[in-house]
């Protein structure tokens, strides 16, 4: 079982109720990162399916939720030879952090798609991507420590100053503890990257509101390729939208989020 | 009060109960069309709501609805300042047909960008777009004479088993009543398009599983410019983004859903 495992398992009280433990590794400045309590969520939502793995995920984020215990209620909405919904709370202190709808079914591992597009934007060897400096240790950014993340450079101009001036993000992901990727790990690196606005020069607090996600297909061991844009950005809001490519270069996820922005 | 607005309309019983009726005219050849029924779920939550717009509404669809009586159930899952948080619940006979996180806030009308993208894709001038042909009577696609929509043609070659190969629909849209576009009207756009898998050689039922759509801004009166394209087919899924724009060329709607393909 690694860190990541770990961090994520869900212990069932009963067929309605999972004890779980926010782990402080996942933080990004105090709250925790919204893709590690996705897939806390989602461990719980998986264990009590008849299906074995989360196709959609639908998320609105309530409340920063903080580490130590908490708890995911789930409600069955509909069972299925195809597919099941479920709707999951993660709860803390009896107060709902983080609503979900999730659709459950069992993809084919080793599918071959029928019609597949190409990625939406050419990535540079691994060579020639660069990580992130390491935080600081004050600003609590301990999510840094569990993936190791390297970047397109044009997209982390930021950093110096230098903004792209469009809203992007690019980088190759993998958990720092070796780990081959798995439908949890995918709903962590959705959520992964830096916010796409920094790249379009703003900065600050950039909350997701709500995130949707949906798991394509079964990855391949290795690198993810996590390819992050915007379509536009105004009156306070921002989309976030990221295909996530395995190693193999098929897609294996999808996702949207909304978020606001300037609330710097 | 146009014809949309009647068959959209939901009458307060209590602050989380509203009455409804489900139009026949909004048919998909017995089943009715998913957008339709956003649009009715959202009228019920954005009367209840402190806030103006359906920002995000993520829906899951259980089973499809017939016309006739139906309940939107509302439970408020978080109030705020800058947006609010609702569970609606579309009902019949006690029975959920469609389960939805909404987000409601409030757009600025008029808001102008601080970055946008352009149109994912060029579309010819409405004068060189194409009308579906009328369906057949005994097929009970009322949905039709409902909308005008005029298709980008290739994007229609499969209706002479032509299709493009890729999937892909494009299309003008608007009420076949005339009225100005407004979020419901958005909520039914985003799901109007011919399935995108057509276009790549898919014939048959391609029932959508959930969808999740954003509004970004409030759409100008006039055509609005409907964008359907998707990732990858396989496995038996197949996406479908859509992006709305508005007359003077703004981004007013991103969606994405998942469908099942090939249950022909």
């Amino acid at each position: 079982m690694t860190k990541f495992d770990e961090a994520t398992q869900a212990i069932r009280v009963d067929e309605n109720t999972y004890d779980v433990c926010l782990d402080p590794g996942y933080s990004i400045g105090g709250p925790l990162n919204g893709g590690y309590l996705m897939a806390v969520v989602l461990r719980a939502v998986v264990d009590a399916s008849a299906h074995e793995h989360p196709v959609t995920t639908s998320a609105q984020f309530l409340r920063a939720a903080r580490p130590g215990p908490a708890r995911v209620r789930l409600e069955r909405i509909k069972t299925g030879r195809t597919a099941e919904m479920t709707r999951a709370t993660l709860l803390q202190d009896g107060q709902a952090f983080i609503e979900t709808l999730v659709t459950t079914a069992t993809l084919t591992a080793g599918a071959v798609p029928d019609w597949t597009d190409g990625p939406s934007a050419a990535m540079p060897p691994v060579e020639r991507c660069v990580r992130l400096p390491d935080p600081r240790p004050e600003s609590n950014m301990t999510l840094n420590a569990q993936v190791e993340m390297v970047f397109d450079p044009p997209t982390v101009g930021w950093l110096d100053g230098a903004p792209s001036g469009r809203p992007e993000s690019r980088a190759y992901f993998r958990m720092a503890e070796p780990q081959d990727p798995d439908p949890f790990v995918l709903a962590f690196a959705v959520d992964a990257l830096p916010p796409v606005v920094f790249s379009a020069g703003a900065r600050g607090w950039a909350p997701t509101v709500d995130l949707t996600w949906h798991l394509r297909a079964l990855p391949a061991p290795g690198w993810l390729t996590v390819l992050g844009s915007g379509r536009m950005i105004g009156d306070g809001w921002f989309d976030e939208d990221v295909e996530v490519w395995d190693s193999a270069g098929r897609l294996v996820a999808q996702s949207r989020q909304l978020a606001r922005v300037g609330r710097g």
